[in-house]
């Protein structure tokens, strides 16, 4: 149970499991690619669903489920679409289970149309937009779904990339391309506002190349993160899917002046994936280190004593600490009273990332003080216990605002500015990071760029400099600098 | 779209789907047997989730989140298990489309295991039990889930009984048989208060006979409900398992004397088929009803005018009250001012189930006041504009106890003692409702009741009167009366 945690430089990778297993938050189950995401780590993904579904209604979308199965018909209609996908589908051939001559269970009854096992639900939707969308009178239409969803991977990491993962996808139609074009890039900005607000996570904006754009978009629009490890991470996307799907699913209405038009449509998601973002923007070698706004506990409280008088005492004070923040404050605090030596307590804590831990023991209470600890600094400094309340919320403010800082100090000492090939091979290789270098906008240097060095485009910047240059990689003409990374 | 609602008179399972339909909760997928919960039927889903979901963490339980995907080989470990869901499982045999000779996507990629997508989770579950548990003091483990559960039913109605639902799935371990007793009735007694509190519906609780248990449970508690038609509804059960799937899964632990031990466990769910449930406990021929605690908008404010400066004026009124409702209630307020006749806006807002209806119009104004209309009993009242915020309180804590009162009265009157086999046949075809009625206990009577009448053994409610009896089929001895009633 007490397995040490790899460091960070020894192994970036092994460290990153041992930190999930290390704070509890999933483990792998017994079929293979599918991940047990534990209590632990269910609670964050709550509270990052509750943050974001809020974010989502503020926008005027309403929540809806549709089903977990899509006949093959459906995704064979969009022919970008159905060749993103096919390659990893689950698919459902049998509806029942029979035992054989040997006894032993076997698929019965089989489809005459087998099931794919959703890897994305745009098809199944927008059938069903089809029937919703009349007249511009039903426009714009505003649909999330929260659930899970199967890709058939055959490398998997937990959270990173697993067979099933549980996600939101939102789902819109307008009337005018321009609706469509603001719908996407109003749901990509709630994104990183929330990567920002609630991870302490920043990212950049920008656009994904024709090569990494969403199989049957006409253009994808994405926020990127950049891991401790040096590696870029897609956290969200937005799609604007033209209409495409709309076409493929007869999603039509009659306009104001009573002409049939097809509407225009995004879609976007996010999913467990975050946790694993989160887990490698702030952890160090010691565990999990969550922001405030994210964290299941936000302060641990661990009395400390020596003998059973001592204890009676401290637990006194413990308690009506607790009692006043719990009053007070809308956050959870936790009295870890076991009875195990003071150390192996704040281990445990310390391992699982909250934020704040209070100690209190005899010394303490004679001066009317605790201790706190803050689990991003480590420092630890005396509070009066009159002032507990006003010092938990202005640290968890302080410790929720000094993550997203140190994360965006890492974020801009780590994207550097490439102008010639062998630097951008010896950068990429070395330091990793953004490398925000000219490309000419051919896939085919892209594609070498790949084959050479693994890195990709993480996005076009929403922000790109306009500057004239030369493709790092062919020396053609380019309009301005995109961002390479080696990305999970 | 304003298809007139079919009477409950004339036609009950038509009325049911006519109400589904003026109040938009759901429609038919193009996936056979599989639904899509529309909005609004979704919202009532999300209320009924975070009440449920409070009163679960309340009890000590915690959610997780376990693989939709189940081995074959899991579900055939406990006998009676695989017995009973091996009949209707979608099963997934290939992990890949490939275009065949005719150009047509066909599966490719067989595995080498089929896999089962969830019919329930015990299986995937216990397995994962098994690692979690090494001593007593990992116990008692307190999981939940909230998740998708698909059963290849070949007749299905939209929320009763659909291919594709959604449900919560508890799963507890503990150390002592006496524990898990416990625990099966705890759960029972949360379903039972969320269906009182909550939805407003009475619900007789009780045990399955051993024919109605669950497949691989020691024994299943349910509660049972009944609906305006006089049929009865299981709306939820738990099951005390036994030490079954503990000893197929091996989930054992070292008690305080270091000797091995199964785990005693067990199981409780609640699914979208609540929503059937509650349809059919309070609606009427103008459409849903629904109970303020579960409305999905508890008000709504239709504004009424002749000319453009009424409107001016009657919608700054209109909005200074909903400013005011939004302050200080915790309550979602609509307002309804499309350009539609009044009549229209009434009779949407109606078919919804929207609890109150505010009407204000020029007159009202003049005088200060507003027109209360009660959804539940069509009632209408004028209030003073300074006391509506009192008055909406007031209004919906009454609905609230009203639907109770009036359901309760309804179960009430629908339990009918009876003691000889041909007023049972007279009563179950003629009134239906619960039948009090002795029983010998034998299996064969309970089937041949139901052969020769279609009324199966709702449940021995836990309140039975301990009164010697003859059995109503067989005319043996009975130790007390169970409740007959045909079910959906």
């Amino acid at each position: 149970m007490d397995k040490k945690i790899t460091s960070m430089k020894e192994d970036y990778s092994q460290w990153y499991l041992d930190i999930i297993d290390a704070a509890d938050l999933s483990e792998n189950s017994s079929v293979r690619g599918c991940m047990v995401i534990k209590p632990y780590g269910y609670a964050i993904w709550e509270k990052m669903q509750k943050a974001l579904d809020g974010m989502f209604k503020e926008t005027g979308v309403q929540n809806a489920y549709f089903p977990l199965f899509i006949p093959l018909s459906f995704l064979n209609k969009e022919a970008e679409h159905v060749e993103g996908f096919a390659k990893e589908c689950a698919v459902v051939t049998h509806h029942r289970l029979e035992k054989g001559a040997d006894g032993k269970l076997k698929p019965a009854g089989e489809l005459e149309e087998p099931l794919v096992v959703r890897p994305t639900s745009e098809t199944i939707i927008y059938d069903t937009f089809s029937k919703w969308v009349n007249s511009y009178r039903d426009l714009p239409l505003l649909i999330n779904q929260w659930a899970n969803i199967v890709r058939w991977e055959l490398r998997t990491r937990p959270f990173l990339r697993t067979m099933e993962f549980l996600w939101q996808e939102g789902h819109t139609a307008h009337a005018t391309k321009k609706e469509a074009d603001e719908k996407t890039l109003q749901m990509i900005g709630v994104y990183k506002k929330f990567c920002e607000e609630y991870m302490a996570m920043p990212v950049i904006d920008g656009m994904k190349t024709e090569t990494e754009k969403f199989a049957g978009a006409e253009y994808t629009t994405c926020i990127e993160a950049l891991m401790q490890d040096g590696k870029a991470l897609q956290a969200g996307t937005s799609h604007m899917l033209g209409q495409n799907f709309a076409k493929a699913f007869e999603v039509k209405f009659l306009d104001d002046k009573s002409e049939t038009q097809y509407v225009w449509q995004t879609s976007w998601g996010v999913s467990t994936r975050l946790i694993g973002a989160l887990i490698m923007s702030h952890s160090d070698d010691k565990g999990l280190v969550l922001p405030p706004k994210l964290a299941p506990i936000e302060v641990v409280m661990v009395p400390i004593w020596a003998n059973e008088e001592e204890k009676t005492q401290v637990m006194d004070q413990a308690e009506n600490i607790i009692k006043s923040v719990k009053e007070k404050l809308d956050i959870t605090i936790k009295l870890d009273s076991r009875d195990l030596r003071p150390g192996a307590r704040f281990y445990e804590w310390e391992k699982k990332g909250v934020p704040i831990r209070i100690e209190i023991g005899p010394k303490d209470i004679a001066k009317n003080v605790v201790q706190f600890v803050r689990r991003d600094s480590g420092e630890k400094f005396t509070v009066e216990i009159s002032e507990v309340l006003e010092k938990v919320s202005q640290t968890l403010d302080d410790i929720q605002s000094s993550l997203l800082q140190k994360s965006q100090k890492f974020l801009n000492d780590n994207i550097t500015e490439i102008d010639s090939w062998d630097k951008f091979k010896k950068v990429i290789e070395e330091k990793g990071g953004f490398l925000s270098a000219h490309w000419c906008g051919d896939g085919k240097c892209e594609e070498k760029i790949k084959e050479e060095t693994k890195a990709t485009i993480a996005c076009v910047p929403f922000d790109q400099k306009k500057e004239k240059g030369k493709c790092i990689l062919c020396g053609k003409e380019s309009k301005g600098r995109v961002l390479f990374a080696k990305s999970y």
